[in-house]
Protein backbone atom coordinates (compact mmCIF):
# COMPACT_ATOMS: atom_id res chain seq x y z
CA UNK A 1 0.00 0.00 0.00
CA UNK A 2 1.07 3.32 -1.27
CA UNK A 3 2.78 5.65 1.90
CA UNK A 4 2.78 2.35 4.20
CA UNK A 5 6.22 2.13 4.78
CA UNK A 6 6.58 -1.74 6.60
CA UNK A 7 5.31 -1.74 2.71
CA UNK A 8 8.19 0.21 1.39
CA UNK A 9 10.28 -2.02 3.40
CA UNK A 10 8.88 -5.23 1.94
CA UNK A 11 9.68 -3.91 -1.56
CA UNK A 12 13.09 -3.21 0.15
CA UNK A 13 12.62 0.42 -1.17
CA UNK A 14 13.38 1.52 2.96
CA UNK A 15 16.27 0.01 4.82
CA UNK A 16 15.59 -2.59 7.87
CA UNK A 17 17.58 -4.98 9.42
CA UNK A 18 15.87 -8.22 8.31
CA UNK A 19 16.06 -10.90 10.99
CA UNK A 20 13.93 -13.43 8.89
CA UNK A 21 11.89 -13.47 5.63
CA UNK A 22 9.85 -16.42 3.43
CA UNK A 23 7.35 -15.87 0.47
CA UNK A 24 4.42 -14.49 3.64
CA UNK A 25 6.53 -13.36 6.06
CA UNK A 26 9.25 -10.59 7.39
CA UNK A 27 10.96 -10.16 10.58
CA UNK A 28 12.66 -7.01 11.26
CA UNK A 29 14.32 -5.77 13.72
CA UNK A 30 12.35 -2.87 15.79
CA UNK A 31 13.09 0.89 14.82
CA UNK A 32 12.54 1.86 18.35
CA UNK A 33 13.76 -1.03 20.34
CA UNK A 34 12.17 -1.82 23.96
CA UNK A 35 14.34 -4.48 24.44
CA UNK A 36 17.09 -6.14 22.73
CA UNK A 37 16.26 -8.36 19.87
CA UNK A 38 13.01 -6.43 19.66
CA UNK A 39 11.56 -7.75 16.33
CA UNK A 40 8.47 -6.74 14.07
CA UNK A 41 6.90 -9.81 12.42
CA UNK A 42 5.34 -8.77 9.31
CA UNK A 43 2.67 -10.01 6.80
CA UNK A 44 3.78 -9.42 3.53
CA UNK A 45 0.57 -8.65 1.86
CA UNK A 46 -0.55 -5.44 3.31
CA UNK A 47 -3.53 -6.24 6.22
CA UNK A 48 -4.67 -3.40 8.30
CA UNK A 49 -5.05 -5.29 11.93
CA UNK A 50 -6.24 -8.69 13.41
CA UNK A 51 -9.60 -8.14 12.25
CA UNK A 52 -8.68 -7.69 8.37
CA UNK A 53 -5.96 -10.20 8.22
CA UNK A 54 -6.46 -13.45 6.03
CA UNK A 55 -6.35 -16.69 9.18
CA UNK A 56 -3.82 -18.79 6.71
CA UNK A 57 -1.66 -15.75 6.40
CA UNK A 58 -1.94 -15.27 10.38
CA UNK A 59 -1.33 -18.88 10.89
CA UNK A 60 2.14 -18.63 8.84
CA UNK A 61 3.02 -15.45 10.86
CA UNK A 62 2.54 -17.33 14.07
CA UNK A 63 4.93 -19.77 13.06
CA UNK A 64 7.13 -17.56 12.55
CA UNK A 65 7.07 -15.81 16.05
CA UNK A 66 7.50 -18.94 17.49
CA UNK A 67 10.53 -20.18 15.08
CA UNK A 68 12.00 -16.88 16.44
CA UNK A 69 11.30 -17.27 19.71
CA UNK A 70 13.16 -20.50 20.45
CA UNK A 71 16.36 -18.87 17.81
CA UNK A 72 16.50 -16.17 20.48
CA UNK A 73 16.30 -18.43 23.38
CA UNK A 74 19.20 -19.94 21.54
CA UNK A 75 20.82 -17.63 19.92
CA UNK A 76 20.63 -14.13 22.11
CA UNK A 77 20.26 -16.43 25.57
CA UNK A 78 16.83 -14.70 25.97
CA UNK A 79 15.38 -16.33 28.90
CA UNK A 80 12.04 -15.41 28.31
CA UNK A 81 9.06 -14.15 25.28
CA UNK A 82 6.36 -11.51 25.04
CA UNK A 83 4.32 -11.09 21.99
CA UNK A 84 2.08 -8.44 21.36
CA UNK A 85 0.15 -6.98 18.62
CA UNK A 86 -2.00 -3.91 18.93
CA UNK A 87 -5.25 -3.23 16.43
CA UNK A 88 -7.08 -0.27 15.77
CA UNK A 89 -6.32 3.07 17.14
CA UNK A 90 -7.73 2.23 20.62
CA UNK A 91 -5.43 -0.14 20.82
CA UNK A 92 -2.45 2.35 20.65
CA UNK A 93 -1.63 0.77 16.81
CA UNK A 94 0.71 3.10 15.29
CA UNK A 95 1.79 1.38 12.02
CA UNK A 96 -1.73 0.10 10.37
CA UNK A 97 0.05 -2.61 8.57
CA UNK A 98 -0.51 -5.74 10.85
CA UNK A 99 2.59 -6.78 12.82
CA UNK A 100 3.32 -8.96 16.16
CA UNK A 101 6.27 -7.98 18.24
CA UNK A 102 8.30 -9.88 19.84
CA UNK A 103 9.93 -8.84 22.99
CA UNK A 104 12.76 -11.24 23.83
CA UNK A 105 13.33 -10.92 27.71
CA UNK A 106 16.18 -10.98 30.24
CA UNK A 107 16.65 -11.16 33.92
CA UNK A 108 16.42 -7.80 35.35
CA UNK A 109 16.16 -5.98 32.04
CA UNK A 110 14.07 -3.39 33.38
CA UNK A 111 11.04 -3.87 31.11
CA UNK A 112 7.69 -4.20 32.57
CA UNK A 113 5.04 -5.68 29.68
CA UNK A 114 1.57 -5.42 32.33
CA UNK A 115 -0.84 -2.99 30.88
CA UNK A 116 -1.35 0.12 33.73
CA UNK A 117 -5.00 0.19 34.25
CA UNK A 118 -6.40 3.50 36.08
CA UNK A 119 -10.13 2.70 36.05
CA UNK A 120 -10.12 -0.72 38.18
CA UNK A 121 -13.47 -1.41 37.06
CA UNK A 122 -15.66 -4.42 38.62
CA UNK A 123 -17.72 -6.24 35.95
CA UNK A 124 -20.82 -8.22 35.93
CA UNK A 125 -19.18 -10.89 34.08
CA UNK A 126 -22.34 -13.82 33.47
CA UNK A 127 -23.52 -10.74 31.94
CA UNK A 128 -20.30 -10.01 29.95
CA UNK A 129 -20.49 -13.81 28.74
CA UNK A 130 -23.92 -13.35 27.58
CA UNK A 131 -23.01 -10.02 25.54
CA UNK A 132 -20.05 -11.80 24.03
CA UNK A 133 -21.93 -14.80 23.29
CA UNK A 134 -24.22 -12.51 21.27
CA UNK A 135 -27.68 -13.11 23.46
CA UNK A 136 -29.91 -10.15 23.66
CA UNK A 137 -29.43 -9.05 27.84
CA UNK B 1 -0.69 -31.41 34.39
CA UNK B 2 -1.34 -31.76 38.24
CA UNK B 3 -1.68 -28.42 40.47
CA UNK B 4 -2.81 -26.44 36.84
CA UNK B 5 -5.41 -24.12 37.41
CA UNK B 6 -5.59 -24.35 33.84
CA UNK B 7 -6.00 -28.06 33.15
CA UNK B 8 -8.53 -28.11 36.08
CA UNK B 9 -10.77 -25.64 34.16
CA UNK B 10 -10.18 -27.61 31.10
CA UNK B 11 -11.75 -30.83 33.13
CA UNK B 12 -14.18 -29.01 34.72
CA UNK B 13 -13.10 -29.06 37.82
CA UNK B 14 -12.65 -25.35 38.91
CA UNK B 15 -15.42 -23.14 37.10
CA UNK B 16 -15.03 -20.75 35.07
CA UNK B 17 -16.55 -18.37 32.38
CA UNK B 18 -16.37 -20.17 28.64
CA UNK B 19 -16.73 -17.97 25.64
CA UNK B 20 -15.42 -20.99 23.36
CA UNK B 21 -14.50 -24.16 23.36
CA UNK B 22 -13.36 -26.78 20.60
CA UNK B 23 -11.39 -29.78 20.46
CA UNK B 24 -8.58 -28.18 20.91
CA UNK B 25 -8.64 -24.96 22.34
CA UNK B 26 -10.50 -23.56 25.60
CA UNK B 27 -11.02 -19.36 25.78
CA UNK B 28 -12.47 -18.13 29.30
CA UNK B 29 -12.81 -14.55 30.65
CA UNK B 30 -9.56 -13.85 32.80
CA UNK B 31 -10.06 -13.83 36.74
CA UNK B 32 -8.55 -10.10 36.94
CA UNK B 33 -9.88 -8.54 34.04
CA UNK B 34 -7.66 -5.69 33.26
CA UNK B 35 -10.48 -4.39 30.61
CA UNK B 36 -14.08 -5.41 29.69
CA UNK B 37 -14.05 -9.05 27.99
CA UNK B 38 -10.38 -9.50 28.97
CA UNK B 39 -10.29 -13.09 27.89
CA UNK B 40 -7.32 -15.93 27.56
CA UNK B 41 -7.18 -18.52 25.07
CA UNK B 42 -5.62 -21.90 25.88
CA UNK B 43 -4.60 -24.77 24.83
CA UNK B 44 -6.90 -27.83 26.48
CA UNK B 45 -3.23 -29.94 26.14
CA UNK B 46 -0.69 -28.75 28.56
CA UNK B 47 1.89 -26.45 26.87
CA UNK B 48 4.22 -24.14 29.56
CA UNK B 49 4.94 -21.36 27.07
CA UNK B 50 5.88 -20.27 23.45
CA UNK B 51 9.10 -22.62 23.52
CA UNK B 52 6.95 -25.71 24.17
CA UNK B 53 4.00 -25.38 22.22
CA UNK B 54 3.75 -27.37 19.29
CA UNK B 55 3.40 -25.38 15.73
CA UNK B 56 -0.63 -27.05 14.55
CA UNK B 57 -1.82 -26.04 18.32
CA UNK B 58 -0.40 -22.58 18.20
CA UNK B 59 -2.29 -21.91 14.88
CA UNK B 60 -5.48 -23.27 16.05
CA UNK B 61 -5.27 -20.52 18.83
CA UNK B 62 -4.65 -17.85 17.03
CA UNK B 63 -7.15 -18.33 14.99
CA UNK B 64 -9.34 -18.25 17.57
CA UNK B 65 -7.81 -15.44 18.88
CA UNK B 66 -8.85 -13.47 15.30
CA UNK B 67 -12.38 -15.28 15.27
CA UNK B 68 -12.90 -13.93 18.77
CA UNK B 69 -11.77 -10.61 17.85
CA UNK B 70 -14.02 -10.24 15.19
CA UNK B 71 -16.92 -11.61 17.81
CA UNK B 72 -16.18 -8.55 20.46
CA UNK B 73 -15.67 -6.10 17.16
CA UNK B 74 -19.24 -7.13 16.66
CA UNK B 75 -20.86 -7.89 19.93
CA UNK B 76 -19.57 -5.54 22.67
CA UNK B 77 -18.06 -3.19 20.36
CA UNK B 78 -15.08 -3.48 21.03
CA UNK B 79 -12.82 -0.70 18.55
CA UNK B 80 -9.72 -2.39 18.95
CA UNK B 81 -8.15 -5.80 20.02
CA UNK B 82 -4.57 -6.16 21.58
CA UNK B 83 -3.02 -9.89 22.06
CA UNK B 84 -0.63 -10.58 24.19
CA UNK B 85 1.38 -13.49 25.60
CA UNK B 86 4.06 -13.87 28.12
CA UNK B 87 6.44 -16.79 28.54
CA UNK B 88 8.90 -17.50 30.87
CA UNK B 89 9.14 -15.91 34.62
CA UNK B 90 11.13 -13.02 33.19
CA UNK B 91 8.34 -12.25 30.68
CA UNK B 92 6.05 -11.89 33.62
CA UNK B 93 4.25 -15.01 32.73
CA UNK B 94 2.00 -16.03 36.04
CA UNK B 95 0.11 -19.09 35.23
CA UNK B 96 2.45 -21.68 33.39
CA UNK B 97 -0.06 -23.16 31.07
CA UNK B 98 0.83 -21.49 27.34
CA UNK B 99 -2.46 -18.68 27.50
CA UNK B 100 -2.57 -15.97 24.75
CA UNK B 101 -4.73 -12.36 26.33
CA UNK B 102 -7.25 -11.14 24.30
CA UNK B 103 -7.74 -7.24 25.45
CA UNK B 104 -10.78 -5.73 23.79
CA UNK B 105 -9.95 -1.93 23.37
CA UNK B 106 -12.50 0.95 23.51
CA UNK B 107 -12.39 4.85 23.04
CA UNK B 108 -10.91 6.41 26.96
CA UNK B 109 -11.01 2.84 28.48
CA UNK B 110 -7.42 3.98 30.48
CA UNK B 111 -5.65 1.28 29.65
CA UNK B 112 -2.54 1.84 28.74
CA UNK B 113 -0.48 -1.69 26.61
CA UNK B 114 2.74 -0.16 25.77
CA UNK B 115 5.54 -1.14 27.89
CA UNK B 116 7.45 0.54 30.40
CA UNK B 117 11.15 0.15 29.55
CA UNK B 118 13.35 2.54 32.10
CA UNK B 119 16.53 1.65 30.84
CA UNK B 120 16.57 3.46 27.57
CA UNK B 121 19.27 1.73 25.93
CA UNK B 122 20.95 2.06 22.50
CA UNK B 123 22.13 -0.75 20.41
CA UNK B 124 24.19 -1.97 18.14
CA UNK B 125 21.58 -3.35 15.41
CA UNK B 126 24.22 -4.81 12.77
CA UNK B 127 25.53 -6.81 15.70
CA UNK B 128 22.69 -7.32 17.20
CA UNK B 129 21.70 -9.17 13.79
CA UNK B 130 24.99 -10.90 13.61
CA UNK B 131 24.13 -12.17 17.04
CA UNK B 132 20.31 -13.15 16.43
CA UNK B 133 21.44 -15.37 13.14
CA UNK B 134 23.72 -17.39 15.20
CA UNK B 135 27.52 -15.53 13.68
CA UNK B 136 30.39 -15.91 15.90
CA UNK B 137 30.65 -12.24 16.75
Amino acid sequence: MKDCIFCKIIKKEVPAYIVYENEFVLAILAKDMEVYGHTLVIPKQHYKDIFDIETHVLKKIISVVKKLSIQYKKNISATGINIFNASGTDAQQSVFHFHIHILPRFSNDGLDTRPTNHTQQKYDKSLMLKKICGQNV
